[in-house]
């Protein structure tokens, strides 16, 4: 896309963006949303902290630049041949995702500011909806080999697959396992086939 | 329980705690929680500065007390007949909960003080698991009357039926609809009909 003169992808400008992206995700891990600054993020990373401040403002930037890159990055969507065993690989991800030592902390310090800070939040949005619209992938292929009803409102499909996941990981505060993955999965499978989901006729 | 010399329930303590309870609520809804501050509750509520300060400390001391008031309170269980119409009543009491022009601000101000501050969050938690543990009631009664199969797990039947809500309202950012809670509501009901949250055998 890049003509004579225009910037380089990759070039110093996507290094700066990159450098300061993980720098802002390894500070999340040790200190939280909370112990998250411009200052700290600009010594680890080695970008000038004038820049940083110019470029992300805040904590609540960082955090939503940190989002809003990660939505870019490559999703590898399950295919196992069933729905079932697709959106059951999708919760197993998603406790996965907060669950794991090393992963977790980052993850569940990045939805929290987002439920705290709009322009986290708004980032979070377009991360996540990208994400389910990506998942949702794995309904109309059910559709198509015939596993579910047509009309079915794929959106929903996936949402009631992870939203109770999400419900514990962050409002009720409970722990969650690969058993509740697994049955989370199943539950909107199951209410899926039976027609819950299909969108009113007009 | 108070005996001779006790403190008389509904007496002094109480009178305040409830004053300064029902300023955090209006302040809430005026200013949210970034806005709450110990100053503004004590001048709306008259009670003195200091008192506030070292019964609550801070707004998130206040909005945690705001909720453990709040989990003390009667909930009217509905009692349809059917385990689809008593959740369908609950996930559209959640949705009007916080969609509710009146009361649905401040419900999403302590929701949202909950995931950030750990001391809300313990309330909130508190809160919601006594709450869902309530809502069980629902459950174990179409158990009893054998709409649904003995072993059920009732926690997951109704964390299930509002989880996406909450979702949507809090983690995506999604608009919410009746007609989204009621097919969350039927979703948990035909799942825990099929035995998907039905106790592994020992």
């Amino acid at each position: 896309m890049s003509g004579v003169g225009g910037a380089r992808p990759g070039g110093r400008t996507a290094r700066t963006r990159d450098a300061v992206r993980r720098a802002t995700l390894a500070e999340l891990a040790d200190k939280g949303f909370d112990g998250l600054t411009v200052e700290a993020v600009a010594a680890r990373s080695g970008v000038h902290k004038t820049t940083v401040y110019r470029r992300w403002r805040n904590a609540a930037g960082l955090a939503a630049d940190a989002l809003d890159l990660a939505a870019e990055e490559a999703w590898p969507l399950p295919d196992t041949g069933t729905v079932q065993g697709d959106l059951r690989a999708i919760t197993a991800m998603v406790v996965h995702g907060f669950e794991d030592p090393e992963r977790g902390p980052t993850a569940r310090a990045l939805v929290v500011a987002a439920v705290h800070e709009p322009i986290t939040g708004e980032a979070l949005h377009g991360f996540l909806t990208g994400r389910l619209a990506q998942a949702e992938e794995v309904v109309e292929r059910a559709i198509a080999r015939g596993e579910l009803p047509v009309g079915t409102d794929a959106g929903e499909v996936v949402r009631t697959a992870v939203g109770a996941l999400y419900y514990r990981l962050f409002i009720t505060n409970e722990p969650v396992c690969a058993g509740q993955a697994r049955r989370s999965a199943d539950a909107a499978v199951v209410a899926a086939r039976a027609g819950v989901f299909v969108r009113d006729q007009a």
